[in-house]
Parts: structure tokens; sequence; C-alpha cells
């Protein structure tokens, strides 16, 4: 067989013959404004920005930042920078200014671009981090502030005539670092350009997200997050229409987004589309979404009752999950044909379930000892993952134990079941289960109980240490607009379905919840919160 | 990112993971009964020949021949030898005896696992072949003839702790040879672990065949053949029910096959399908199909006549391309979103184009001098193709000029044109066309616009000698049971499509057209009796 690498090149070059005309429509700052521009014009600009990216000394595997929301110029950047044989690191805006020096530093990036309305936060990180050269994005179509250069000037300053470099399909294409925890830095993942084409095959799969060139794709994830679970790549590879909300993350604008542009298919965490139903659910007035939309959701574990709530407006949601690491959704909730005649309880529980794993991808679930745990659909383990999708490794960190197993798989730190028919269900993340009498408590299982209840909009569960039980829940809880209920309505609401001793011993009604970059909700900071107030929980108002 | 291999290891741990259950239905030599096993078998008796071959010392790399027909059996060593490190042959048992003996000394077959419905073509070779060992598989349940082993014996000998050798993903993995032509012997083409996984992959894309774990796939491209395009071990990778017709190729009992198993999509060169269309249009009875029932056919163009009699049925009939030399489609014809508003004709001859290149494979259409042709639909080129997928070389041969380019293409000896939006559209084997008068006349438009007569069943169109024009075409003609027509009627009703000196010169009606291994018309055959006959071109009654 021929031996031509798996690269980005082909996934460019593809969508220049066959779909010239499709479509990348951007929100710009100007929400009443798209930008549209065609996968003919991202074929151009990318190949002058790979030409005058190479001219600028810009030499095989270094990295170039990015700044920058979700918009054409971004999708350039995904395409120009790997087939000029260097690799595209996207810096997440939404973190602490002195975790992206680290990082920029970490990931050792030659060169920047940004978008202009983030130059106020490239201002706070100053001279931390030494770019050689930062190109200005201008969004507004405002002058680019001394000090920096143009974006478009840099593409002016390419050639027609730009040739691909020889690319190894193991080469690097892109870098992500995952968000800092607590307990370190944060670390850099490599993709490479066989993982990404890769990646998106298992997207294109018809069991998994099944894009299509008739597909109009709309990622809620942000492309400086993931690379936005790889979609956007394997949005160009079938040819869909691309809408990216560049940083408009306000849910009014996403919804008007879906309804005008006819999304059929959107990616998102939980929070988001939580916030989605919620604002359909209020009904201002009829949305007329496209036939054949559905949803997405990974990031975290869905509550049922937010699949129900899509299925009441006659929208699928289907689960997925993934990790910075994984490159993108490795496990989609897709029911086996026998699974759909299910009674509706049934129905439900297994439509809220996590999914299997997609092909090319392993998946097990191991017990404290390493052997798997029984796939009783019940026993806890953790949730360990391998294949040529997986990183085997962080940037310049050599493997260790806590994040690879000996053999060889990656340890995801998710908590999780899998039950006969092959099915994964995450429960928590390891540091956020409940040990209470030795025995473990998911806080995720309560929260998505809790959130069953009409008058909850959202809902988080932590430990808090106990003296007889070593650890018990608490619940914050976040209820809808006018809505009045009081903790002991929700414990009577979610006590037929857990044992008495998993039961919150106390709720906490909040305003908000504390998010992180991502969208997902930080236990760390609750769990900070309650330390720094000793045991009465509460916020501050 | 990890570097595992791809490899049929992984699918078929897959399909143990998550699709125990998963059926496979054999006719049987006794037509009324379907064998009935699940991939939980599938896995058990794939290794337990993994382990029993290895026993009997094959080692990695080796060939093992099967004889067979499409049955549970014959997915048993798809699986099983491969996954041992060794190569499954698949031998036709079409060919002319002398054929397969010449294959099967050429690659060397160590082992062959043969039907014991098949034993008489086998005695036939008698010793120009030597076999270690022949392994007879019993379709009836008949006892094995002395001289043979049972194939059941042999699967008695694994063990079931089988353990899997290293696989390097470019390992050999499958086998098959092209049709000897009358210019050569037949040619092997190695398929590699990393291209059956990728091919199947491109099988999966929802834009491509779009294969799913509900569906029920029937390949009606015998087992034999191009690994019956790869479909097997896609519809594994998906977890599909699989329906295999064994040796039933007879159109009733494949019509049977497809409606009382529930078919959902089935894959099949030109002639089956018409045989199938003209049986539903016979309307013997009101089949009842499954809904979402979609066909494909490749091998030969598709007459558009075809598409919109199945279109008239209510079941899609979806053009794809492929070769051996591509190990299965690599270009199907999947309508972009604005071509399914075309005005009729429009919209049927867009249909009843190629299509374009499936991810990972690129396509191009080659003028003599080797540029590519201007993408217009209507010059003619050499359809050249690349990709991971595709032979970079024959078994035990050097790549030759006539088989690959310079820049390292293969030549696939059919001719094309391309058009605007990029769909190819296969105008004829390169040895099909004829050159009347300086230009080219396309055998096959000729034979499509002929089959869009209600009264025609087949036709064939060659190129007859002549002295002014050099070459005329001829067209032989195969009518429905019943149907009076001329070919002056033909020819009235063709007309109005061609330039006048495309039409044919001659309309010659026959009982029927002679046949290759693969059920594609052998033009060949048709060009040699004509010259037998001089210029009267009439087959023998």
């Amino acid at each position: 067989m021929m031996n031509g690498p798996l690269s980005l090149v082909h996934v460019l070059e593809r969508a220049r013959r066959y779909f010239p005309n499709s479509i990348i429509a951007s929100r710009l700052p100007d929400r009443s404004f798209l930008h549209r521009c065609s996968y003919a014009d991202l074929y151009r600009r990318s190949r002058a920005l790979a030409s005058a990216l190479t001219r600028r000394g810009l030499k095989k595997g270094e990295a170039v930042a990015t700044l920058m929301g979700s918009h054409y110029a971004h999708m350039e950047a995904y395409f120009g920078i790997p087939i000029a044989g260097a690799v595209v690191h996207t810096l997440n805006p939404r973190l602490h200014v002195d975790e992206t020096a680290y990082i920029a530093n970490h990931a050792e990036d030659r060169f920047l671009i940004v978008d202009d309305t983030l130059l106020p936060l490239l201002e706070q990180i100053g001279n931390r981090v030494h770019f050689e050269a930062i190109f200005v994005f201008s969004l507004n179509g405002y002058p680019i502030p001394p000090g920096y250069e143009d974006y478009e000037d840099l593409l002016a300053s390419g050639g027609s005539d730009f040739t691909y470099p020889v690319i190894d399909e193991n080469d690097a294409a892109a870098m992500s670092y995952t968000s800092g925890t607590s307990t370190g830095r944060p670390s850099g993942i490599v993709f490479s350009h066989r993982s990404i084409v890769l990646t998106c095959l298992g997207i294109l799969a018809a069991d998994s997200l099944g894009v299509v060139c008739a597909d109009v794709v709309m990622p809620l994830v942000p492309m400086f997050h993931v690379l936005s679970w790889t979609l956007p790549y394997a949005a160009v590879m079938a040819g869909s229409k691309l809408v990216l909300p560049t940083g408009h993350w306000e849910t009014e604008h996403l919804v008007e987004l879906l309804e005008i542009e006819k999304v059929t298919l959107g990616t998102g965490v939980p929070t988001v589309w939580l916030a989605v139903l919620q604002l359909l659910e209020r009904k201002k007035r009829n949305y007329k979404f496209a036939s054949g939309l559905r949803l997405f959701v990974g990031g975290a574990a869905a509550p049922e009752a937010m699949i129900r709530g899509f299925d009441r407006q006659g929208i699928p949601l289907i689960p997925a999950w993934g990790m910075t690491e994984t490159s993108s959704n490795i496990v989609v909730c897709r029911l086996k044909p026998h699974l759909h005649k299910l009674p509706e309880e049934q129905y439900y529980a297994a439509r809220a379930r996590t999914g299997f794993a997609v092909p090319l991808s392993d998946v097990r679930i191991a017990a404290e000892n390493g052997d798997e745990v029984p796939a009783d659909g019940a026993t806890m383990g953790e949730l360990q993952v391998r294949g040529p999708c997986v990183a085997a490794s962080y940037f310049k960190k050599e493997p260790d134990p806590d994040s690879f197993t000996s053999d060889g798989w990656l340890r995801t730190g998710d908590v999780a079941t899998i039950d006969g028919e092959g099915y994964i269900k995450i429960c928590d993340r390891i540091r956020d289960l409940i040990k209470s009498g030795g025995e473990f408590i998911s806080s995720v299982e309560l929260e998505n109980a809790i959130m069953g209840h009409p008058a909850v909009a959202e809902a988080a569960v932590i430990a808090v240490p106990d003296p007889k039980w070593s650890e018990r829940p608490r619940a914050f809880v976040v209820l809808k607009p006018g809505a009045v209920v009081c903790g002991e309505d929700i414990a009577r609401f979610i006590a037929p379905k857990f044992a008495k001793w998993w039961l919150p011993d106390e709720y906490v009604f909040v305003e908000s919840l504390p998010k992180g970059s991502s969208g997902k909700c930080l236990k760390r900071v609750l769990r900070e919160q309650a330390a720094r107030r000793g045991q009465s929980g509460h916020l501050p108002s």
C-alpha cells in the first residue's frame, strides 16, 4: 500500500477540490453582523499564512501561539501553521495571566497571533513572555496599535507559490494545555497530523458525530479549548458549513445563531446546553431550528433531566466523553438498536450513560488493584483509555505513574462504571468523590438528581470533612428565576433515588456557581471557600 | 500521541466488547435454512483458528488461502488468519482452474481452507498446487472425504489461551488477485492492517456508506472478490448485523434475503442490481423491505435508468467506484446539499455521476500528457488515484509505468471526466473506448442510454474495426422477456442524446451477455467472437 502520510495538507487540499464554496460564518464584535468566507478563502489565506511565516524564518516543529476567539482567522491559523510544518498552540484567554505566561514560555512559542479584542489581556501578560513578533488580527477593523504587526500585512507578505514541506504523519501539528489544577502546573498535549486526521475520521463515523457535507456545524466549545474538540478540522474534512461565534458565548446569541444559520450539529458542555434549554423553556418566542438538529454534550456528565428536556423541544442531546489528552470525544452514547425499545425510565437511563468508545480507541474501568471492574453498571473504577488519538506523555515531561499505567494506558482521573453492553457512565472526578463511612458517594449523580427538580437551574455537590463519617455531601443549588423551594423540598424529591446515607446533609442556595475556563463548575473553589469558612460553607452573598 | 498500530486485532476486540450479540446470518446450501451465529462466536472461533494455525507452524507473513463462499466460516478466516500475523488470501472459485493454480503458487499459499461444496473445483486443480494441508469446511454437514482435514477439528486443536503476536500496522493482513486479462497474468494486491482499518473508517464515514451498528449489511459482492469491498470488516467495526448468501447469487434468493433479514445496506455490481430491479418491476408480489434500505453500486458505471428505476421502488441506489488496487470504493456519489434542488433531468444526471473521493484518497483525471484535464464534465482522461488505501505495487513485481505514474499515482485504466464540483464520471475502460475518426466514443454512455429503453434488459457496446473510421460502435442487446423491438427502434430512442456519429452502426440481439467472475460483462469475449466471425458479429445462437 502507498505510504502517504495522514496529514492536514490532505484535509485542506480536499476542501479546495470538493468544497471551495462551503461557508465559514463568523459572528463579529458588532453582533448584528456575520462575516462570511468560503473554504476557497480558507485555502488561499491558510497557504498565505504558511508562506509568510516560513519567510519569517519559522522552522519545522516550532510553535506559533494564538490568542483568539472562534472565527475564520483562527481557522486559518489552525491550517496555515501545521501545513508549514509548525505547531499551532491555542492559548486560552480565560486562564489567569500568570498561567498563560507560564504556558507560552513552556511551549517556547515563537510568534503570536492575537485578536485585537484580546490585546488588553495580552498587555497584562506584559514582558513575562517574549514573542519574536506579535500579529494582530483586527476583528473590528480598527487600526493596529503601535508595537504590533498587522495580521493582514503578514498574509500579504506570503507568496501564492507556497510548496508544502515534507510532513511525516507523526510530526506535531497542534498543541493545547490542560487547565492548571490545585495540584500542579498546566501540562501540554501535542497533537500529531496523524492523531488529528484519525480523530476527524472518528468524528465523521456515522455512529459517532456523523458529520456530513450537508451539515451546518457550530462548535460551542471555543477554538482555544482542546482544538474545539477537533470539530473544526472534522467539519472541513466533511465539507460542512461552519458557524463560529467568535467571543459571543451569551446564551441568547448562541440560540439566535443556531436558528438563523440553520445549524444541524452543535457541541458543548452541560452548563452551556443547560442555559440554552432554560432559554427555550422560557419560550420568549418559538424558535425555528433546522430539522435534523442534534446536539452533543461532553466535558462533564449530562443530567438525564436535560436529555428529557431537549427531547421535549424535539432536539436529541447525545452524551459524549473526552478530555484534552484524547483529542476529542472518544466515547459517544449511541443506542444499540434493541435499546430503543426500552420502557421510558430505562430508556432515559440508557440515554444518559456516557456511551462506548468510537473505533480505534480502547477504554477500560480499573479497580484500585488494576483489574477491570465487573461489567455490572454499578461498580466504580477509574476510566483508563488507550489509542492513536490519546496522548502518550505531556510536553517536556516524562510519563509518570499518576498519569499513565505501567501497561501504557492513560489514567483519566474520572470515575466510571461499565455495564454488560459495554456502556460506561462517568460517575465523578476521582477527587470529587465523597467517601462517607468507607463507601463512595457520586457527587455527579446527586447533582443530576437535584437538577431534575423543576425549580432547580444548577447544582453542585462537594465533600465536606466530617468527624464521624470522614466526609459528607453538601449541595450548592442555584434556583430558576422566581422559584421558591427549601432544602427539605429538594431532599424529599431526590430521596426515592438514593440510599439514605447518600443524601446531602445540607443545601446551600447560591446565586451562581463558580465556573472554569471551559464552563465547568469549579468544585475546588467551593471546597476552598467551605474550608475558609469552617463548617458554615455559605458563599459570600 | 500513543503509537498503537491500526490493526484488525482492535476491530475484533471491539466487536467482543461492544457487539458480542450482533448476528452473522449465513444462507446454507439448503436454501430454506439460515445459519446464525454471533460476534462472540466469531471472536472465539477466529482466535481458535489463529491459535491452531500457529500451532501448525504458520509464521508471520505467510499466506493461507481460502476457497470459500460468503458465510460465517469465511469471516473466521478473514480475522483468524491476520490476527495470527499471517495473510488471508481469498481464491476466486469463478476463475479458470489454470489461473487459480497460478495464483496460489504465486502467492506461496501454505495452507488452504475450502468449502466442501467447492471440492470438485479443487480436484480439477489437482497436484498443480501443493498445499501443506487442506482444511475442509463442511457446509452440508457431510463427512470430510479422505485426504483432507476437517476445519472443525483444526479449530478444536486451537487453545483458548491464544496471545496476539506483535503486529505492525504495515504488516500484510490480506491478499487478493486482479482478474487476469488478455494482456497478462493476474496480479496480487497485498492489503496491510493499516490499509484495511483506514478503508473501514472511510466506509463508516456518514457521507460514504455510513455503516452504523443498527444496520443490517448484506454484501452482494462475494467474499472471494476484493475482500467483498472490505465491507465485512467495516460491518464488524460498526457492530452491524451481517447477512451472507454463501453461494446463492440467484436474484430471487438475494431479494428474499434482503426482505426477510430486513437488510438496510447492500452493495453490488450493476448487473446484480439490474436483475434485482427487473425482478421488482415484474412485481410477482409486493416485497416489504426495511425502511432506510439503501444500495451501493460499484465495479462499473451505473446507468441512470437503473437509479430512476430504484427510486420508483423507493430505494436509493448510490454509485461508487473502486478496484482491487484501492481496497474498496474510494469514490462515492453523495450529492452536495444544493444539488438536491436541481430540475429532474439534471438531478438524475447528477445522481448518475460516479462521485467524489472519500477522505484520505486523492483522485485526478489526467490527459495523455499527464496534465489534469479541465474540470468541465466533458473532457475525458485517465482516472488516477493515490492514498493510504491504494496499492503501491503488485506482489513480487516492480512498479511499472503502465500501472503507476512517475509521481506515484496508480493508473486505473478507467476513463473519466471531472466537473466543476469535483464529481468524476467514469466513461469507460481505456481499452473499451471506441476511437472513430480520431474522436472518442464512450461505450458506457451508449450502453446506459440503450438500457434506458423500456424493452431493454442489458446492453454492451464494443468497437469493431472499420476501414474508413478506424473503429465503429456495435451494440449487443438483451431484451426483457417478451419484448419485441428492432434496432431502429432503439436507434430512434437514443438518437436525441448523442451526436450522429456516436450512434452504433449495428444492433445485435442476444440471449445473454458473457460475464466475468465479478458479474461484469466481458467485452473482450464479445470482441474475440466478433473478430472470429469477421464483420458479421453475430453470436452463436
